[in-house]
C-alpha cells in the first residue's frame, strides 16, 4: 500500500513516519511552509525522511498565508502563548483551516501518484485546541477525499485515539529519530522549553519514561 | 451575510457573483492561480470583481503545481482535447483535487474574515467529468467545512441543480458582464471555440436564447 504522509518534523509525524515504514509501506511525505516563524521544523522534516530514504517534497504556501489572517504561528506581531497545551490561550496557535488546506494538498498529490491513502498524526491531546484535529473533522475530510477524484483516497490517522506519551513510547520502540525532531512554536535557535508544544512535549517523554535527546534553551 | 465566491472568471462563477449580489450579500471574491494555461481567466476574475466593485484577492498556488502531475490544464505536454463537454476525453482535464484546495483557501479566508459562507458555481453539466462537482463530494465538504474551526463555516452550491443554460439566462436577466468573461481552455488570444468548455459555453448561450458578446478564433 502506498501513502502520502503529511510530516511536520514534529514528535507525531515523525513517529507516524516510522510507525507505516514497520507495516510495510511504501510513504511519501509531503511537508507544508505556510511561512510558520517555527521555520526549523521544514528543516527537521526534512532530515526525518532523508533518515528514512522516503521521497520528501515541501509544499511551498507562502503566497497565500496573506488569506489566513493574524495568528500567533505567522504573525510575527502576536506573541505565542506560554503554560499549558490545553489553555484556552493555545487558541492564538489556530490557523485557520490549516489541515483542510494540508490535506487538500496531500489529496492532490496522492491522485496524481496513484496512492491509496493520506496519514495524519492528529491524536488525543490536540481535540481541545484544534477543531480540525477532531475525529468529527477528520471522518468529513474522509468521505471528501473518497470522492475527489475516480481514483478514490482514504483518509488515515492511526494516532487519533493516542496520548502523546503512547505515540513517544511507539517511537522510541521503533528507534525514530527524535533528536532530529522539533516542536517548539517559538522558532529560536534552541526549543523554548515553554511554550503549550515544548510543555506538551516534555510531559510526554516523561510519561513514557523516554528521555528527549533535544537541549532546550 | 457574508460570502468568499470562487471566482474563476468563467460564466458560471461571474454569473454567480452578480446573483449573490442581487440578494443583498457581502461578497469576497477569490480566484486561484494554479498554473493554468488558461491563465486568461485570472485576468477575466480581476475586470468581473472589479465591475462590481467587490473585494478580490489571487491567490497564488504555482508553488505547488508540480503536486497536481501531468493534466491538460497545467502540463503544456497534454493536449486541451476538442469535442464535446461530456466526452471521456474531458477527463485529461481534471487537475487533482483541485476543488477541495480551492474550497480549502476559500475556507481558510472566510475563517479569518468571519465570513458565513464559501460559495462555488459547480452546476449538474460538471458532474459527468469532475468527481469533485458532485453533490456527494460537496456534501462531504460542507460537513468538512462546519467543523474546520470553533467559527462554522458553510458551503453554498446554488447552482448545483441547473443546467448551464439556466445560469446564461439568469445572468442575461441580472446583466452579468458577459464580454468580461473567459471559459476556454486552451489559453490563446482569443477563445479557440472548440475546446469541451467552448462548445458546452456556445451551446448554453444558444440554448438561453443569448447572444454571446465574445469573438471565437
Amino acid at each position: 500500500m502506498a501513502s502520502v504522509l503529511i510530516l511536520s518534523g514534529g514528535v507525531d509525524s515523525s513517529v507516524l513516519l516510522a510507525h507505516l515504514l514497520a507495516e510495510g509501506r511504501k510513504v511519501r511525505a509531503l511537508t507544508v511552509d505556510y511561512g510558520q516563524r517555527h521555520r526549523r521544523e521544514i528543516a527537521s522534516a526534512q532530515a526525518v525522511a532523508a533518515h528514512h530514504g522516503v521521497e520528501h517534497r515541501v509544499a511551498d504556501l507562502r503566497a497565500v498565508a496573506g488569506l489566513m489572517g493574524g495568528n500567533a504561528l505567522t504573525d510575527p506581531s502576536v506573541q505565542v502563548p506560554e503554560g499549558h497545551y490545553e489553555a484556552e490561550s493555545m487558541k492564538a496557535t489556530v490557523v485557520p483551516n490549516r489541515n483542510m488546506l494540508f490535506l487538500a494538498l496531500a489529496g492532490s498529490w496522492a491522485v496524481a501518484t496513484k496512492s491509496d491513502t493520506v496519514v495524519y498524526g492528529a491524536h488525543g491531546g490536540d481535540h481541545a485546541i484544534y477543531p480540525d484535529c477532531r475525529p468529527a473533522f477528520a471522518d468529513a475530510m474522509d468521505r471528501a477525499l473518497g470522492l475527489c477524484d475516480w481514483h478514490p483516497v482514504r483518509l488515515e490517522r492511526p494516532f487519533v485515539d493516542w496520548d502523546k506519551a503512547a505515540i513517544v513510547r511507539r517511537g522510541a520502540e521503533l528507534g525514530a529519530p527524535f533528536h532530529l525532531t522539533w516542536s517548539c512554536y517559538v522558532g529560536g535557535e534552541r526549543p523554548c522549553g515553554r511554550c503549550g508544544t515544548c510543555v506538551e512535549r516534555r510531559e510526554a517523554f516523561a510519561k513514557a519514561g523516554v528521555p528527549d535527546p533535544v537541549r532546550y534553551a
